[in-house]
């Protein structure tokens, strides 16, 4: 099945129109019309080159949403007409101690990514920049029929990528969040945590964007380029879920824990962080975290659909994503953008 | 009061007799006839200069097991007779968030060490290496009389400091717990986690003491200095208490984590820790932890006094104390060394 879909055809070069192979369906298939696809900045380091080598042409795009064409003769938990999403993950081995547990992107034996990755036939995955997708039914999610839809794409990566260690690091009534950066990541950790019902503060590098974050569910903004937030907010915070992946003073942000709060990394900065033994001694964590597993993922799209979060998107024709890629690298987006599927074959 | 004591009367010189002034009782104070007291590596750093500049005469020991001679007019909680303990604390403001959430030793108004410290009434704190002392009844613990008081010295301190994270973080039946070092700190760590049903292995240099890590409770044991040890180990284990407190590759370590897995720093290296990111990316923790409040040492005294777990002590005389103080530098010491008090004076 030839498709249209958009593809950086080598490193480094501007995304083009293209027609790539789309498996046949088996039959625990679901085949995907495509109608949203959000840009991550990890599409763009991908297709730049920067996290190595990639099997060009690529197309990107792990934030998608569509409605159900056609399904495989064994698939049950979907049927032609359903709205759903695919994320990060289009497959794994299942049989590992970390599938079964639920944690699909720390398989054992290598979660297939859903671009630029060899899938379990041999295959070079495509993304979701394109008008179809056909992905194995166990990776497809649910998008509950109430969000928008352009507005759910992002959660497929940005949302669950910010649920899991707010989940997991216990975010809720009686806990103090802060969030490090308002972007992508950012402001879905905003609108997730204080939908758990944490108080939220943002900790951004300027008061640019207070009145966002304070819009979005924070009650507190500092601008960390002030040396007096790391003086004031000392041992304040149960939990920093950090979404900047640039170097920073990691024990400036550690001695803002209280005893035994958790500062957990989304993302992964260039350098290693030079942690000094002490500032952790008072029961302080640091940790990362990275996207989650299918269950969970469902768990955050049911989340959202019942408080009503999306993420904040400006729609883009195909003709933009390359314009659209500069804007990121930018910090130039509020706060996502997402591809219009229509535009692009 | 006048009392006999150990001191050492200026940084790196060695420790000998002296008389010291013990404060009055206070209503709230209670008097302990001092019967043991362990030698702790932090005493020796202390003591010469290794921590920073002390007032001296400095008379260590945070590891006190003795009998209540005397009870202030206020005090209901220990009565004279009743064998008790002492270890790093022996005051604290009892105000703030984290002294009301047990944390004592995270004062926020500053804790009272046992030893080399400005107590609340402006006098300056000495430890047990002395016949008595003198302590707010707060801060004295219950010793189980089913318990080696000589073992259970060092519960004060070593006990305290391997209970706490062991606890916070999960040790138990189903768990797998590695226990980096086994000295004096290590070898409680291995009995405790045994006793609280973890499956325990022993990360060690060399194979030097297998034979006493499988006779503590460890399952399993393996050197460090093997290499096949970080690849056999990779992702097994939920919780890694390091009780070693140089440089060590910490990233390393961390990668023989499971999903979820922490790392728990119970000293202090002396250069920052370079944690990589992306070892981290699996939802894994580095964390730190210090001691423990009052009402934790009290349940880690009970549960070594259900499960009959001491320390493994060399008792020596006070005269010996500097000789002692080179061979704990020198590890040659299996696994603790306790003063007998009674030589003091």
């Amino acid at each position: 099945m030839q498709v249209p879909a958009y593809a950086a055809p080598s490193e480094g070069a501007p995304l083009a129109p293209t027609t790539i192979e789309r498996r046949e369906l088996g039959a625990n298939d679901v085949l995907i019309d495509i109608q949203w696809a959000g840009i991550c900045h990890s599409d763009i380091h991908t297709v730049r080159g920067e996290w190595g080598p990639q099997p060009y042409p690529v197309v990107p795009g792990h934030e998608i949403v569509g409605v159900v064409e056609a399904v495989g003769s064994d698939v049950t938990r979907h049927a032609v007409g359903d709205r759903v999403g695919v994320g990060c993950m289009v497959n794994s081995c299942g049989d590992c101690d970390n599938c079964r547990s639920g944690d699909e992107q720390f398989c054992l034996n290598g979660a297939v990514m859903t671009y630029a990755a060899q899938d379990r036939d041999g295959t070079t995955t495509h993304g979701g920049y394109s008008s179809h997708v056909v992905v194995d039914a166990d990776f497809v999610l649910s998008v509950p029929e109430s969000l928008d839809p352009a507005g759910a794409a992002p959660l497929l990566c940005a949302g669950v990528t910010t649920y899991v260690p707010l989940k997991r690091w216990g975010a809720g009534p009686g806990t103090r969040v802060a969030v490090v950066g308002l972007g992508g990541l950012g402001h879905m950790a905003v609108k997730i945590a204080a939908a758990m019902g944490a108080e939220v503060t943002v900790l951004s590098q300027s008061l640019k964007k207070q009145e966002d974050g304070l819009r979005l569910g924070a009650t507190h903004y500092h601008a960390t380029s002030d040396p007096s937030t790391f003086q004031d907010l000392r041992g304040r915070f149960d939990l920093i879920v950090n979404t900047v992946s640039a170097d920073l003073d990691v024990n400036a942000y550690l001695s803002l824990l209280t005893v035994d709060g958790t500062m957990v990394n989304v993302g992964v900065a260039p350098h290693p962080m030079e942690v000094k033994g002490g500032v952790l001694s008072a029961r302080r964590s640091l940790a990362g975290s990275m996207i989650g597993g299918i269950a969970v993922t469902q768990e955050m799209l049911d989340f959202c659909g019942e408080h009503g979060i999306t993420s904040e998107v400006e729609v883009i024709g195909a003709d933009r994503i390359n314009e659209a890629y500069d804007r990121v690298v930018d910090s130039d987006v509020r706060y996502r953008f997402v591809i219009d599927a229509s535009t692009i074959g």
